[in-house]
């Protein structure tokens, strides 16, 4: 396959965590696999969106017909990294009719009764849907390891179902993508610091974005052991350096591209005699 | 209020259906209130795009807030009409995170055993939200009325039962704007036809179009008696000539842009102490 305009390497293939994978020892700024600037990302983010529509309507598309297709689009990452922009700027691309978007906060009471997955389940997509979780299952091993919410062995109980439902929706025909936004931390205390001198933006700040910043090592430790238990072959994560917005979102974007790619989609035929219904039209 | 370029009325006033409205008298190829061609039409689909987005997301922060507004967006038309472009090309600039879209389809078993706004009421928009319904609880004053499905008493009683539905809504804070794609009959034919000569639109058809199409009258009848009986002040209908695309779209994007306008948004100041949280950061 010819890579698109820009690119330098398959980027599925790239920021994939595999074997021996060591997130202190990845670049936070850097454009990786991509051979411009901003102007050529922003760029190829509105060139290439049309693309990712497209594969969303084949995809709702084949769900007409029967088709049991999805995708599941996972969103990790420190506060500012950006998860909003990929989903205002990459996912706001697809038709809304084709998105399913799953904002998870801290759990309420009644989910707190239950199993961590309980109120992640309903939140799968259905046949033909693009699914966005926006935080997700993950944080029950990201922040709950953090502040020792939850012993060592309740995490790698967590990590064991975390797979088995994973490989349950990808039985069901949905295509996961899991994606850690990899922000540095000054950059992180550049954009805390733009919110809180932009009336437009102080309703986005939280002082509890400052109290969970002095634990960035330990969330970073969190990621690491995270990745190194469910990052697998059919829901493989995606670390994606984020200071520069401009190639998190292009990225992002290629990488759901290169996915949908490989679902195999096809434009369903109606299940109409296509001949009768156009001679029916001449009379009507 | 100055119009923007290219307006030659507030488009809110002149597609508003009031006292003796007549949908027979309106042209359906007509460019209203638009002194320009497709092309400028396109151009001021683009160039307001982030207008109608930025309302939203000042909708969506004061929600944040404590702010209870909504605002609801009802489609209805003939099929082909362009209820799926007005989604993707104008609700679709919008962030997916304030959008909230439902998508009527013939009621399930379930739905039938109960009144008719029953499984309406879940789909309204909470606060913050931009709700889309695409077809709505008018289906059941429409095809019901054509297909005498509900007796004439019925339906002067859903006309009521709708009206208090909307002023409920409106009362809990909702902005309710609901727009009539108005196509003719000869551009439903090219359309249908165009469905049945490409391979990427077949999954699009269903023969049941070309047979709704025989009542064609029946159904503008129908429209008539339910804007008489429903366009109201608080929930008004727009009728929108539909048979340009990129007018249709245009004007249901300046018809939400004026309706939003009007309801004096702000962005909310946080409820934390800025000048402490700022000296926090630079200590961070």
């Amino acid at each position: 396959m010819s890579l698109p305009l820009g690119f330098t390497s398959q980027l599925s293939d790239l920021l994939r965590v595999g074997k021996g994978f060591s997130l202190a020892a990845q670049p936070t700024d850097a454009a990786s696999g991509f051979d411009g600037k901003k102007v050529d990302g922003v760029a190829t983010l509105a060139a290439r969106a049309p693309v990712l529509a497209g594969l969303q309507e084949q995809l709702f598309a084949e769900s007409r017909y029967g088709g049991k297709k999805s995708v599941l689009l996972v969103l990790q990452a420190m506060d500012t990294a950006g998860k909003g922009g990929i989903v205002s700027r990459v996912v706001g691309a697809v038709d809304p009719q084709g998105v399913k978007l799953k904002t998870f906060k801290a759990p309420t009471d009644e989910e707190k009764e239950h199993d961590f997955l309980w109120r992640v389940r309903p939140a799968a997509p259905g046949p033909g849907m693009l699914g966005v979780f926006d935080r997700s299952h993950y944080e029950d091993v990201l922040i709950h390891r953090v502040h020792g919410w939850a012993d060592e062995a309740e995490i790698e109980r967590r990590y064991a179902a975390i797979n088995d439902f994973e490989a349950e929706l990808a039985d069901g025909g949905t295509t996961i993508v899991k994606v850690m936004l990899n922000l540095g931390p000054d950059e992180q205390l550049a954009r805390l610091s733009a919110r809180l001198h932009d009336p437009t933006k102080y309703w986005k700040y939280s002082p509890t974005d400052l109290d969970e910043r002095e634990f960035w090592p330990d969330y970073m430790n969190a990621y690491q052991r995270a990745f190194e238990h469910t990052s697998t072959e059919r829901a493989p994560w995606y670390v994606v350096p984020a200071d520069k917005k401009w190639y998190a979102r292009m990225a992002v974007q290629e990488i759901l591209i290169e996915a949908m790619r490989g679902m195999n989609l096809h434009w369903p035929a109606g299940d109409y005699d296509l001949a009768h219904e156009r001679s029916r039209l001449v009379g009507a």
